[in-house]
């Protein structure tokens, strides 16, 4: 039995995108900005998809662009509100453990003469409203803080925001990266006073290749790439139809969040108490984290060794996200956890799919693995 | 019997395409930097779509990266060239007809302080050695010039840019848009000396979404988009892998390229002749494009006009860039045809799918809408 519990890395793709993605490949060809009826029926298609997004955010579906992932989104939202307000002031506010794609775009507009300022979290992964009102100031374009960590699942205070860079006159647009917490929390851009919010369509249960960035309508940021009327020429290209209709489903199928938040946190709870009596096991995430994340380090035992070792049963995690590609997690660092636990760290993330016979089955076999690995050393 | 004829703006997926996006939606959902196996399993599907690219253009896997489309390509190649070199100079040569993903960009790079120089076409639509001659200097760093024009077909002397640059001992990286050309003519990149090179999947019958830039092994130029590991940092973000599998098996399904060539030769020389005979019909592209489009003026009568009333008979052509939503072409503008020549431009494009029926079934439409809609005015 396949136990796939890297859902924050990406998830499978669920059977109603799977038969939406087969329609329009084998009956929707045209492209959306053809004048004739062949386009139309194609921008039809569009138009239902930004309509199901918007609907899961509470949004208009004018403020919904699509792009071709979280990763473009994130960098789009912060180079585009940094350059289109660059006039206004000169420093961003964000944490030192957001995903890479807002924490290196960050770090280019640093090396291009932006006062960037980097939240460091505590030892729990956390960041707190006290650190934003400290850092948010009337110099302040930016502001972009995760709702949900990627790699511990922490949650950030992001509904506190608006109200302080109100309270500061600081000119920030404030983007929102909700790549973690769409489809688990209710993520309401207009409700927590987001200009700016990431979602992405493969951590939903969607195909890999989409998402989309929600601007507030009235709000003005730079585009990324030019040509095209594309996205209102926020981001020309041809649509990626295909992905986008199956992205649209996707979120239609999300279900009711209370229901599945209940049966994911008693997983998670039933994930700590196996995981907690094995030797070595720390848990690593916050004990209020959403609970479809769990960072525990099995301390002694390399994350890749243990990560292969489970793979060679079938069973899939991560040693922290899938975009570092192994390389030592920036998040684990920033939270100043002892070095055996970084290198011993992995990242357990469930889904609505997930089930206790698995967590049996990951307990059974990273218990397993210390037996096996440890005395190998 | 639908007849479309607009295979510039987009294609019908091919089988063989839709077959392998469906196999990968349904069985292959890893994320392919996930270190486990789910996540080898994917990548492997990268690598084979991306040495069938590599395959076409006789060129090295290492040299494929994969974008949302041929505009992020495009995109990428400008600004990333410009900004990689513009210590070494200012300049930038291109021409006043590239698709607006070149042009606007290089209309940006202009506001912000480079030398643009957009090189202008004669009436058919062609631009010359000599043009480009003396234009590229030591001062220039970027010469972006396409293929083949998307709205007439015309074809650029392409092949003596690297000679050129090389004569003028200019620091310039060579970009060539071939995103009309591929899987229609010989397009090698490293044959013809270009150091950077788009192509799209949807115009090769492959899905909406997905394109490569090659990028010359050793050729260093910066990203667009900033975060994780993917595409050697140069495009990070989760690749779109059902996108990119379909674009890969697309390319497998080209076909020979001078069968295909003769097939719609005789096929664009047949509506040539059908179309010539009828009132008011003007061809503006040049005789030696290449067949696969077909750009034409029925003079008296506005594209819209005949575009709708062939579209109610289920013949589907377009007005001009798909792209620029029926907005005047600056292509036919630069060419400094007529007014009303331009405002009833149609172009009509062909793939190895277009028949003989299909042109009679056209021609006999256009006269019938020559007829019935001069009447109506």
């Amino acid at each position: 039995m396949e136990v796939y519990l890297d859902n924050s890395a990406t998830t499978r793709i669920c059977s109603e995108s799977v038969e939406k993605i087969t329609y329009v490949i084998n009956n929707v060809y045209g492209n959306p900005s053809s004048l004739h009826s062949k386009g139309l029926e194609a921008e039809r298609e569009l138009t239902v998809a930004r309509k199901s997004i918007a609907a899961q955010l509470s949004a208009q579906p004018s403020e919904v662009y699509f792009t071709s992932g979280g990763t473009e989104a994130n960098n789009l939202a912060v180079f585009g509100a940094a350059n289109a307000r660059k006039r206004l002031g000169n420093k961003i506010v964000t944490t030192a453990v957001e995903h890479s794609s807002v924490y290196e775009s960050c770090l280019n507009l640093q090396k291009n003469g932006f006062d960037v300022v980097f939240l460091q979290p505590d030892i729990n992964g956390k960041i707190t409203e006290q650190q934003l009102a400290d850092s948010i100031d009337e110099d302040t374009v930016l502001v972009s803080v995760m709702a949900v960590n990627n790699e511990t699942g922490a949650m950030f205070p992001v509904e506190c925001i608006r109200r302080i860079i109100k309270r500061k006159n600081a000119p920030a647009l404030f983007h929102c990266d909700a790549v973690q917490a769409f489809g688990k929390i209710s993520v309401k851009p207009n409700k927590i006073g987001a200009d700016l919010l990431t979602v992405s369509s493969h951590k939903i249960h969607g195909p890999k290749g989409t998402g989309a960035l929600f601007v507030k309508n009235g709000t003005h940021i730079r585009p990324l790439i030019y040509g095209g009327e594309q996205e209102k020429k926020l981001r020309p290209g041809t649509e990626a139809l295909p992905l986008i209709c199956g992205f649209g489903t996707a979120a239609e199928c999300i279900g009711n969040l209370s229901e599945k938040m209940l049966t994911v946190t008693s997983l998670r709870d039933y994930a700590v108490e196996r995981l907690s009596q094995l030797d070595g096991v720390v848990i690593n995430s916050p004990a209020d984290a959403l609970p479809y994340i769990l960072n525990i380090s099995v301390v002694g035992l390399r994350s890749e060794t243990m990560l292969h070792f489970l793979a060679s049963k079938d069973i899939y995690v991560s040693s922290g996200s899938a975009c570092a590609r192994g390389k030592k997690s920036h998040v684990l660092s920033a939270m100043d956890l002892p070095q055996n636990r970084i290198d011993s760290a992995l990242r357990i993330s469930f889904s609505k799919y997930s089930t206790r016979e698995e967590i049996d089955s990951l307990a059974e076999a990273v218990k397993q693995g210390i037996d096996v690995l440890a005395r190998a050393r």
